[in-house]
């Protein structure tokens, strides 16, 4: 039963994935969910007490799959200079890959803006990322190869950089390799914060 | 009467934005947008064909400021690099001084992501801006005071920083002076781009 139970939660979330990516958050409802994942509304409810604890259960697996690509980005990385370009270069990879459509992640904030149930959910991956760079950022000053800059600022630009990737993946979804483009912009970046060879 | 349809048409844009901003995009009709503007269905039709159009027009007056902080700022400055910092500070007081929730261009983006007859109208400054940075950067180059960049890529770099310090406006509402996050963001960006003095 066990088995039959697991199947079902993961025949949820991939049918949410593909409604929230094709007809949007707002626009699904839980019964064209189960419809979707043919799965009863008793079922659902045994396994996600709302629409939007789907959203989180979605979000925590692509999260979990980042964070794994982070940290072996920054283990093979020689500095925090090429381990930020790497890691860029992998979460550009794995959102090619998840094919999870940056709309939802937008879409979802924009729900949680106006929920403020939600808000801490959504904020908190925002807010460990920031905390997370002005780390690998005082990491990086602390190994010499980067300036003295402010870590906080400087791990919300990284941030910052990133979220713009992201709306630029949707505004140019057909013409951006997301991997490539996300690399070389935080090279530029990372240029800005290496120590200067005057 | 040229004077009294021009005072319609300007309730219908303060109604329309302190909708937008409180209520959102979405949940706002255009019924709630006749009541709050003390005009008649009649009178909302005449000035726009749809709310959308209202967006639009919105959306319009605000880009013209930005375009003329934006002159002012290259034309002050007396290099490339300083006037793209002068003017991300320029960006963020106009987005202080008017009010306007970042949330509400997120959200329109969102919709006009789904609704293909507006997304040309939406993309359009999206895309000026990235020609706008480029050529930017191309002039830097040719002036001496940055590095032989990409300017298509260094361009879209600017751009998607300038989104994500958008985003983290709608994050960070209560904790950051735009102004001043901007400027310090872009120069960390613009290090990156500048000539080395080595």
């Amino acid at each position: 039963m066990q088995h039959r139970s697991e199947e079902t939660r993961s025949h949820i979330l991939d049918a949410a994935y593909r409604l929230f990516s094709q007809e949007g958050y707002d626009a699904t409802g839980v019964a064209e969910l189960c419809a979707a994942a043919g799965v009863s509304k008793g079922a659902f409810y045994h396994h996600f007490p709302s629409k939007q604890a789907v959203f989180l259960a979605l979000m925590e697996i692509w999260l979990e799959r980042l964070d794994l690509a982070f940290a072996s980005a920054r283990q093979s990385a020689s500095s925090v200079e090429q381990a930020v370009v790497n890691m860029a270069g992998m979460a550009g990879s794995v959102m090619n890959s998840t094919d999870v459509h940056p709309i939802i992640l937008l879409e979802f904030w924009m729900q949680a803006f106006r929920e403020p149930t939600v808000w801490q959910a959504a904020i908190a991956p925002y807010r460990r990322y920031q905390h997370y760079f002005a780390r690998l950022v005082e990491d990086g000053i602390a190994e010499g190869s980067l300036r003295q800059v402010e870590p906080g600022l400087a791990g919300r630009v990284l941030v910052s950089l990133a979220l713009g990737l992201l709306m630029q993946a949707v505004f140019d979804a057909q013409t951006i390799d997301l991997a490539k483009e996300a690399s070389q912009s935080l090279e530029i970046l990372m240029d800005g914060l290496g120590r200067r060879a005057a």
